[in-house]
């Protein structure tokens, strides 16, 4: 249960922003994160980390010496947008390149993948990695599917000190890729987490029961047992664990491992103690000799209750790099021999933002500023329908997901809303106006939906250009380059229940009725009800998402969010474009 | 909700063995708890901190360079025995003397105190220290009978550095003083803790409602209100702590503060961010110089949830002492100049435990052991009672207390029943038997309850003695000196609604009775009789024991747990005694 916070679409600002005042002397706030108070050493490879927020203290208490040079954190559970975490990465950027971090999450892996190539064009050299520590997400064949979930903290560390070392990009991935391939873990949920602002948890585990194999989103386990002890559920961690040792360790006899046993949120430090101390003696009896362990909330679920433990198995190096100090707000460990205390730097505190104002908006003509008056009529549209349906997306949500669709929308489309309306205010023509409503949407909301909306409006921005007046073959021909899009942005297709299901099918109504010469308005609602027919049929597929559950079967049944929420928006589009018939 | 739990009686044991696994590079186990892995520096004096568990990082986890020497720890809120602290004492003393520190509840100052007498009969000088921030608990004029609670963390902390500078154990102890005088705490909650294996958490708060003027143990608020906004949370707090300054400050303008914006246990990190967001800012607006603020769980009361915001208002040399480093556990700031990294010392990391096996048994007659296996029916019987109203005598200790007088009643029973078996197979007298039991009680139950039963059945097993056959008048007697021990040592008296108001009817009843020439058996028929009414009649009573809540008017109604065990246990005994007849 949250009970302290103002308004829950600004929860997560406020967190970072009082996070930031709480530790001026060690981190130094910029737009999208966090960086360290003191600047990263010229020549010093920058490891940015990041991902939703409500992962405390992933990512931003990570940040400091021995660790991360920055942070790049989005909304609750949701990815940071591309522009953010470009933002951060160039903050740290020591000028020997920037490693981006992040758990295996479609959202992370579009937002971080589309920051790297922004960075390109910065001319900033950088390299994406995504942790895969989770075994109960995929199959040992298939761990590249695997989701990060505190395995973060070894293998963010193990690079980040070996970066301190002085290593080079490309070698500092290798180690991140090693410290990775040799991380497991593996958990379990007594009660899923509540969202600030929300009723109900993401997901509940009926009392006296235990979800096996919990996801970090408030995901539920893929199996379900009687509560254990404590002394039971620490042979339940250990032995799964021991059951599926990374390749060339044969058996754990004489093998050294980093040992975190992580608290997800709810579950007491004395609880996390009594569960490490049955812990400890089994690996003890199994024989693995435990380096520098650490008991406590590393990599959290907000305010889910569970725990989960992570072995590392070290080789001397990555031994080297586990015991390597650290100091940042919320992980400390040895002490470093330099005299360079924390937020001794070179760099003045100030506030490093980012300026977008004073931009020169592109000229625009007479009728497409008419359109541009529809296109803001549109958006008021879909952001009021958004908040109509919020709550309903995330119940919808929560079903296979994170519970977080209903939120993202609606933060994405109001924030495309004001700033549509600021551009519109401005003179800016329909392409532009849509071009400034799809980056705000990309930014705000982060997440998966907030990419892929980000995609879909700047495609039909692009179509629509600020100089002639929209037709419908040009409607749809934005519709169209929006499927197109999302398609390859998402990587996936028709039958992996995603809004791509909807999106196609909406697309391809639109060109052929438009192609005949339908009027927009008659073609719109056609194409409208073809959404809606493709997004009821969600239902009875199973989720085939990266983010999806593997066993998830209860989503059988239930419809797609992102699906729903776009049949939605088409259907409330077509009301418009009625009125301004 | 306490999830991960093996057997809850031992619970607060195996957590502190497991926080010793986990640390054992920084902290030492000893009997009562732990002591920094180094040796204290000889001429250092050594600051033993402690209380009950359930606190975490509150007390083990503040071990270590620049905070404790050692910490002491009892059961799940329940003090720690003067067996315990004493055995921590003389683990950390490093031969320049003791400074005892603990917040200021009625179970800690009975088990503090008693722990400094016998420190003095070992030869270590020591001094006591009760820590009394919490404004909520007694009125600005009666500030020596508040309670500790966040404050602890400052207090300790300026005493500690002071000691590791070099100061003697009456410096230190002014520095304590000082600080603590300058210290303000103030708590608001949402919800109660439930301890481990118990159904039900202590107290609830009724939804969308906040307690105001929280305890650490559960207790409840002294008033309710409506469930607030983070920034409307943050503004309660400051206006309330800038409205008691403490005496020598005029007015908040210009003045430091060392700032502890403290998580109770089941409030995120990211709630208090949120939080600490506007204190930060209210403030600043009030000209307050906020130095090295502390965000986060720093005194916990288990999984409540609930924040309480400390501030320390510095001079220039409290500020020295708490800007200094420290390097426990929990809590590490700064880094110490000399190398001396934690955890390096000349003294074994083996454990340090105290032995009492080998020690002779005095002599005893055959009229006194024939007594002993009549005394040890009785210590059977009374656990048996307390066993099957364990959770009865927790309930009504909610009401008022921490509620955990049942489950302390049980662990001391308990313990008094196998010293006693043990000291009977052994051939002791029935004074014997009850010595033994008698510091078996007050070690293992700790609290309050514990010191004061540890009493009784001492001051009746010298009254026994180890040679003459019982006599109704001799049982009498100790009963007699039971009562006035109590009395001498609880600091209370009849009608403060305690065990008194039921002991000392008892006792009066049953020596008039015996004098009288009745058999014990009627006389104790009649005297328990009398504790029965004494027992019903504290539920007319408003409490006035030190730990119970001012403005507790919830309690009237309800008669004292102390109370009716007592009773409970008279008339058992009676049983017992009529079957023996």
């Amino acid at each position: 249960m949250t009970r302290l916070f103002n308004d829950p679409a600004v929860f997560a600002d406020e967190a970072l922003e009082g996070f930031a005042a709480a530790h001026r002397d060690r981190v130094r706030p910029v737009t999208g994160g966090v960086v360290r108070a003191g600047a990263t050493p010229a020549g010093q490879v920058a490891v940015v980390i990041g991902g939703g927020s409500g992962h405390y203290p992933a990512f931003s208490g990570l940040v400091g010496r021995g660790l991360a040079h920055g942070a790049a954190v989005g909304n609750v559970f949701a990815s940071p947008s591309a522009g953010r975490i470009r933002s951060v990465a160039r903050a740290a950027h020591g000028g020997a390149g920037v490693l981006l971090m992040y758990g295996n999450y479609a959202g992370d892996v579009l937002h971080f993948g589309q920051a790297a190539e922004r960075l390109a064009a910065d001319g900033i050299e950088s390299r994406t990695f995504a942790v895969t520590d989770d075994i109960s997400s995929a199959a040992p064949g298939e761990s590249a599917k695997r989701r990060g979930i505190a395995g973060d903290l070894p293998v963010f560390k193990a690079a980040a000190a070996a970066a301190e070392q002085g290593l080079a990009l490309d070698e500092v991935l290798a180690v991140a890729e090693r410290a990775n391939a040799r991380t497991r873990s593996f958990g379990i949920a007594f009660s899923g987490c509540t969202l600030p602002g929300a009723d109900h948890p993401l997901f509940t585990v009926p009392e006296a029961r235990m979800a096996v194999g919990l996801g970090i989103h408030g995901e539920p386990g893929i199996g379900e047992e009687a509560l254990p002890t404590a002394d039971e559920a620490a042979r339940l961690l250990v032995t799964t664990l021991l059951g599926e040792l990374p390749e060339g360790i044969g058996r754990p006899e004489g093998q050294r491992a980093a040992v975190i046993l992580n608290g997800l949120g709810s579950v007491k430090y004395e609880e996390l103690f009594v569960v490490y101390r049955k812990v400890a003696e089994l690996l003890g009896e199994a024989g693995v000799d435990i380096v520098e362990p650490e008991v406590g909330e590393l990599v959290t679920s907000f305010d889910m209750a569970g725990v989960s433990l992570t072995l590392t198995w070290l080789d001397d190096d990555l031994e080297r790099l586990w015991r390597a100090p650290a100091d940042t707000p919320a992980y400390r460990k040895g002490s470093f021999a330099a005299p360079g205390a924390p937020g001794v730097g070179n760099v003045p505190a100030a506030e490093y933002t980012e300026h977008t104002e004073g931009i020169v908006l592109p000229e625009a003509s007479e009728d497409s500023r008419r359109a541009a008056a529809t296109v803001l009529t549109v958006l008021h549209t879909v952001a009021g329908t958004i908040d109509t349906h919020a709550e309903e997306l995330g119940r919808i949500d929560a079903v296979a997901g994170d519970g977080d669709h209903g939120i993202g929308m609606q933060r994405g489309s109001t924030a495309a809303r004001r700033a549509a309306v600021d551009a519109h205010a401005q003179g800016a023509g329909a392409g532009t106006v849509l071009a400034r409503a799809a980056d705000a949407w990309a930014d705000e909301a982060g997440g998966t939906s907030g990419a892929l909306w980000g995609t879909i409006l700047r495609a039909l921005g692009t179509a629509l250009g600020d100089q002639d007046a929209p037709t419908a073959p040009r409607v749809a021909d934005g519709v169209a380059q929006a499927s197109a899009g999302v398609r390859r942005l998402g990587g996936a297709e028709v039958g992996d229940k995603t809004m791509v299901d909807v999106l196609v099918p909406f697309a391809d109504t639109l060109t052929a009725a438009t192609a005949t010469g339908s009027p927009l308005t008659a073609a719109w609602d056609r194409a409208a009800t073809a959404a809606e027919t493709a997004a009821a049929a969600t239902a009875g597929l199973l989720p085939r998402r990266g983010r999806a559950r593997p066993h998830a079967e209860k989503s059988l049944g239930t419809p797609d969010a992102g699906a729903h929420s776009l049949a939605l928006i088409a259907r409330a589009v077509h009301g418009v474009l009625l009125d301004h018939h």
